[in-house]
């Protein structure tokens, strides 16, 4: 039988079903297309961290397989034994997308599996933010937005340690932001519209399976002949981000904390050292709290006058120094405070299964969820941004969290927490993104959050790497930032940047000179530059405590002031057409075959390759060049493609930008800053 | 529908399956009785310890049951879907135990799944040698044949430094002994005749769900109303132990190395302090090589004249000095050795997919596989015994490993590998078997083995523990010998015992008086004493350096040979009724539901109750008496059930025997010892 529609744009012929040439699914007895099943879960959350215990009770290969012709769709039956479970539709849109989706005809289900056909040298990228994997080849990664883990590898002692002590050492694919989304070198991207618990499985060379609690609503494919064109189409499917205001071109946003007198202070000492400075952003602006993890800040979402006395006022002083404020902000309130008084009174909290407002333990502390399911509350929530934040005088803020939704929550909807859980981000997203454009303010403010999820794209103005270990580990230190941009940028998110420094110092780990310099040096070539001082300030490195450190600094927050012409084109290219501003080598080089396993280099925007330097003690880094007329930024020697050990000692991150841009007289000059 | 045959004792209604009056099996839509599937498992060996993933591919719930009723059997047909997959046959032996054979109707599977009805508050013990669980309810049990691990808690440091250097860290369910038996507090036991990999899931409230990686052979349950009867009814199936050789009863067997000339120097060091020896283990009678493991024994297996020069004529030198000399041995041959050419030419050896031989790293040194499934080869081998090691003058050794054969070897007779794996041990034990038997040396030699598997109630002579750390740790230290006893036990392996002081020192863990002397003391409460040097001698505590150490193993020798009247009636009671020597408190006290869960002490026979201290700095501790009348051997105090702290300094391991025991005269005296 051989069926051929829509200009041979969807085929079925031998039990293959082939979009736009690719094969995406073939049936056969030994490997059918679908599995439907049964499965009891077991869930327990450690402070965002989940251990998740899955007993598979039934799996069924649905062997049978029926093809119905319409003028408009195909519609396959898949059944068992002569009974139909369950009936794919596909169709194409009106651009051109493949669109299936599932009806469930026999039975209840609350597993299905699916076999995407793949080729044994096809890598896979995307599936959300990864950490430590850019290419998903080869392994299984399940989807369910978490806290990433401090370690993030059974083989290292940190990750050790932070199981042993709070379950909280993470794996290889824990992350704020999965996602159901993949991009194949086949030349497709594959999305599941779907908030279920998943598991994508690229560990077969025949298929990819991809693994659902529950039925997604619609699974959606599309082809394009360039990676280029590919990402723009995923990005016309999921949404773009909205552009950073033009003030975040002016310099570094110092994470500092401790209150007006103390940032003064050292606002004062960064500024006699020429550091560029575009704003301060105070993660401490509602006050504090200390616990043994370190500082935490004081859940109630309004400025502390103890710390900030007359902040309003304050920021405006501030403005006219020429230095934007940020502060921080999260969709939980802390039990006992004025604003938990509110939302209880309000109903604005999720609840328990007895009724009461929901407590969540983010460690030594319990906290209400806001019911973001109750459309009042999260007008209320949406409020308290505009008010207590925007009208305040705000100039952004770190919209942090949004993993931590528990699964045996009872919401104001209804609705599944299963499934809002990993769809929680993306509403406290759009939280965010209303509160700022219904004020207004979205060419002035500037909001990031770690936590994300389908949708984000849109509502997320700028994504963050969330918490790195300050070391130099691959899985969760400096290095990991690095497939984190490229993997969200795969998954359409093009605006991302990390703490510079790190933040997490647990088990021995701390923050050092070098780090916080090879940090700040791959910042200045990504959009947007921000220090943190981490979760233990004292004890960690801060650059104002160092001449050296401050130098440097200020070079290289010179230089992301100078790249502002070049950004600006990076960020119109994600504004405009989803493209990620840090993107893999292999975007604008596909022929190039050495350049799909590159996960620590990356081109920021078309003209420029950073090849950051992730290790200790080094003077030199091993970079590989696509084919292409490539010039070091510092010694403007001329390279073509190839294998290159390059000079990098600090401050001399490598570098290079193409002879050929037309931005080559600015990037001539940046060796000189 | 309703039927009943045999006297009632197997009845079918309502889709429910009863045996002498216990629920066994209850079909329902929700929780079928059988599954059946496919799954791909994907095993890795490294030095006998596995890293196992399986991925289920289809798993059937075979909700379809149909009852037929002959004169002499049951059929019950599961299927799904109207298609009949597999044919359960119920039928009652001679002796009244329920056998039930699957047949299977339709398709080819590798995954079985039976539940097998449970009661929340029911216990289940077994499953071979468990060392860190003795009450096996609440958690999975993978059964597979392995190293037993080092640490074996992946919350410890040990565990985790094991994991990441060799992958040897284990787990709590990995043991040498492995055995798909279990024995219920609903009093029945349930043997499958299978060698498959298995896992036990005894972790849900309403069912035992059983996994096989094949189709079993047959299921065999059986009933008793007490467990001694239970117990005795499981050796008759599975047969015991044949007992041991009367000098076993003169005192401790001294695991001492280094050739005759140390060993005599040694020796006449501790018979000056008096210790009672009954005779000299030398592991390395066959000579040595050093690994950075620690020293290691060269395995070509034949005496080494360096070191044990004239050994023969030696050992009748120690007989007349009333001692006796045993060595060891194990199923893998050292290539280059003179036994690697013999077996070579013979073609005695497993093969590779190549068709070559199959070297196995034992680290750091590779070892050929006798074939055990070549008749030819298992005569070799087993004349191997004979010869070099029986009629050099041997008086026992260990039987080393078994559980290391490779699940891509090529066997002789061509079996499946991920068979043989789990049958290895039992066809090792059967080599060692019939070569003290058909010497008819049966009552003169003891061999001891660590692997196991369904048989080894038979052909292995004494069990032996294996490797413990050398420390107070609970899953792998002193502590974990007891529950590896009493699950032996359950298991129908009546006769047990361990390293004294412990085997493997690794990782900062080093052997000190304290643990040495504590170990000794437990040991001369148990079937057999023998010390080991460990895998690092020179840096461990030897007890033949120290004078006190030396004083109270020579007490607790003397203590053992005093008990010779008593142990004599305690193995008596296991080669005739198969009742382990090493007991749970519940099985002579049913009635007591605070018996069930305690895993550190034991019944030595009818009538004496252990309580080793297991933790370091102990001055008394916590003993639990069941409901009778107890008399503390060492202070003679008499007490009645219950809790109680319980003096204990070093010395005076806590032991009571009962005030009506008719050996009560000789347990008076062991104080004064």
């Amino acid at each position: 039988m051989s069926l051929i529609k829509q200009n041979n744009k969807l085929t079925i012929h031998d039990q293959t079903v082939t979009f736009n040439n690719r094969i995406l699914f073939q049936q056969t007895n030994e490997s059918p297309i679908l599995f439907l099943g049964h499965g009891e879960e077991n869930i327990k959350m450690y402070r965002g961290n989940f251990d998740i215990h899955d007993h598979v009770e039934e799996r069924i290969p649905l062997t049978m397989m029926d093809i119905t012709e319409e003028n408009e769709f195909l519609e396959i039956n898949f059944g068992f034994q002569e009974q139909q479970y369950v009936t794919l539709k596909l169709q194409l849109d009106d651009v051109g997308r493949l669109r299936i989706q599932p009806t469930i005809d026999f039975g209840e289900w609350n597993r299905l599996w699916i076999r995407i056909k793949a080729d044994e040298n096809e890598n896979v990228y995307g599936a959300g933010e990864q950490m430590s994997h850019f290419n998903l080849r080869g392994r299984h990664f399940p989807l369910w937005t978490s806290e990433p883990g401090i370690g993030r590898n059974k083989k290292n002692m940190t990750t050790f340690l932070a199981d042993a002590k709070d379950h909280a050492g993470g794996d290889y694919y824990t992350t704020n932001y999965p996602e159901t989304t993949f991009v194949s070198t086949n030349h497709y991207y594959c999305h599941t519209d779907s908030y279920y618990y998943a598991d994508f499985d690229f560990s077969n060379n025949e298929y990819h399976e991809l693994q659902y609690w529950g039925i997604p609503d619609e699974w959606i494919f599309e082809t394009a002949e360039t990676y280029v064109d590919l990402i723009g189409k995923l990005s016309n499917l999921l949404g773009r981000q909205f552009g950073l205001p033009d003030w975040t071109n002016d310099g570094i946003n110092v994470g500092l904390q401790g209150g007006t007198e103390r940032i003064n202070t050292i606002i004062k000492t960064m500024k006699n050292r020429d550091v560029q400075i575009a704003g301060i952003w105070a993660q401490d602006w509602e006050g504090t709290q200390t616990t043994s993890f370190g500082k935490r800040n004081y859940w109630n979402w309004h400025y502390d006058d103890q710390l900030y006395p007359g902040l309003p006022s304050q920021i405006k002083t501030w403005h006219e120094q020429g230095m934007k404020f940020l502060g921080y902000i999260n969709p939980y309130v802390v039990n006992g405070s004025p604003m938990f008084e509110d939302g209880r009174n309000g109903g604005y909290f999720a609840k328990n299964q007895d009724g009461r407002n929901y407590l969540v333990d983010f460690g030594e502390f319990e906290c209400a969820v806001v019911d973001f399911t109750n459309p009042e509350a999260f007008i209320w929530f949406k409020t308290v941004i505009k008010v207590n934040l925007i009208d305040a005088g705000l100039d952004g803020w770190m919209a942090d969290f949004g993993e931590y939704l528990p699964t045996d929550v009872v919401l104001h909807d209804h609705s599944d927490p299963m499934v809002m859980h990993n769809k929680w981000p993306v509403l406290w997203a759009k939280c965010n993104y209303e509160a700022v454009h219904e004020a207004g303010k979205q060419d002035d403010i500037v909001y990031f959050m770690r936590a994300g999820a389908a949708g984000s794209q849109t509502y997320n103005q700028l994504l963050w790497a969330g918490d790195q270990s300050v070391n130099w580990s691959l899985d969760d230190g400096l290095a990991s930032t690095i497939p984190a941009a490229l993997s969200a940028g795969m998954t359409g998110n093009t605006l991302t940047h990390s703490d510079i420094g790190g933040y997490t110092s647990m088990y021995g780990n701390v923050r050092d000179k070098e780090l916080f310099m090879r940090w700040a040096e791959m910042a200045a070539f990504t959009p947007f530059m921000r220090s943190h001082e981490g979760n233990r300030p004292a004890s960690n490195f801060q650059v104002y405590n160092d001449d050296g450190a401050l130098d440097h600094l200020a070079k290289f927050t010179k230089i992301f002031q100078q790249l502002k012409p070049y950004r600006q084109t990076v960020i119109d290219e994600a504004v405009n057409q989803g493209l990620p501003a840090q993107r893999p080598l292999f975007m604008h080089y596909e022929d190039d075959v050495n350049a799909y396993d590159i996960q620590y280099e990356y081109l920021f925007g078309r003209d420029l390759l950073v090849a950051p330097v992730y290790e200790a003690d080094q003077v030199s880094r091993h970079v590989y060049l696509p084919n292409d007329e490539w010039i070091n930024l510092w010694s403007g020697e001329q390279l073509t493609g190839g294998d290159y050990d390059v000079e990098a000692q600090i401050g001399r991150i490598p570098v290079f930008y193409r002879r050929d841009s037309p931005l080559k007289p600015l990037f001539e000059k940046l060796k000189s800053s």
